[in-house]
């Protein structure tokens, strides 16, 4: 941030009275530009069919990590809830209705600013189609899923404890839980 | 936003290509300037004493509320994590130390851009005071919780659910779950 989105002036980065971090700061007008992070929403959309659990993972079209598979995720709207914003990026990648279940995932990112977070979903039907944001949308079950290539850590490890759960729950019962971790380094695929 | 935060040129409200609602764009530079949701993260300090469970809440020395009781919370920073964020605004806003444990509530505020979330704790020692958003700071039974009086809804919202899982697992065992919640119509202190 070089201007003042108020009027056009040059900002200063300072810390105000009564604060304790810089901001970017405003000394024509006084408005103070607050930085925060960044919500990414997406669902874990499940298909459950002839005794196989497989989810719906999307190829991206778009950088960063073009070519990787991803499950549908993105920035969550003003205007909207985070269950609106899973939805809604579900439909727009994947082309996919969903019935989604409770907050299955929420990881911190602090240095790209950002917090993910995953719902749990059902497939409602297999009409789904990549969006204009990927080159294709396929299912996968465990076996197949393609490891090495997904997009972000924060998706590894959201699928990995989805299944993870998912097994424990077919052999023991039980029910699904809500994972929280941070994923401090910079984006990795051994995470 | 008037003016473009990049170069000071004034931007315009319109639609990007491949995108499908309208942005602050800038027509000089080709910066996009989007607008996210923020995030309001907290945390349920719980001294249990005497066979007294208590909650620790903070009454506002600032506005929105000025008066009025909240728990401890405020806006995530960036490169933090949302556990850090809610034990930074607890040690800011009531000078209060916590152990931090899972989440406990989620609340979409979509009308003011904002997601809460409130995170169950334990108070490790009574040394708390005010900060300097804060004129006073103290423990309420649930009886004793100025229900009229509470800041905001999620707040609200959050303390009731709290003290019902609280005395369900007093009487009957289990655990606390977690709590979502859509907060849609302008604050109000009958939710
Ligand atoms: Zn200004
Ligand atoms: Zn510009």
């Amino acid at each position: 941030m070089k201007f003042c989105s108020e009027c056009a002036q040059p900002v200063s980065l300072l810390i105000p009275p009564d604060d304790n971090r810089p901001r970017f700061v405003c000394e024509h007008c006084g408005t103070i530009h607050y930085q925060n992070p960044k919500m990414v929403i997406g669902s874990i959309p499940l298909w459950d069919a002839d005794g196989e659990s497989r989810v719906l993972l999307c190829r991206r079209a778009i950088e960063p990590r073009y070519g990787y598979w991803t499950l549908p995720a993105g920035f969550m709207e003003n205007d909207e809830t985070t269950d609106e914003a899973a939805m809604r990026e579900t439909m727009e990648e994947a082309g996919a209705r969903v019935e989604l279940h409770e907050l299955f995932s929420l990881l911190n990112v602090p240095h790209v600013h950002q917090v993910h977070m995953f719902y749990r979903a059902t497939l409602l039907d297999l009409d789904y189609s990549a969006g204009v944001e990927s080159l294709e949308v396929r299912l996968f079950s465990e076996s197949e899923i393609p490891w090495n290539e997904i997009a972000f850590p924060t998706v590894s490890h959201t699928l990995k404890q989805f299944f993870a759960d998912l097994n424990r729950i077919k052999s023991e019962g039980g029910c699904y839980r809500l994972h929280t971790r941070d994923l401090r380094k910079p984006m990795r695929q051994d995470t």
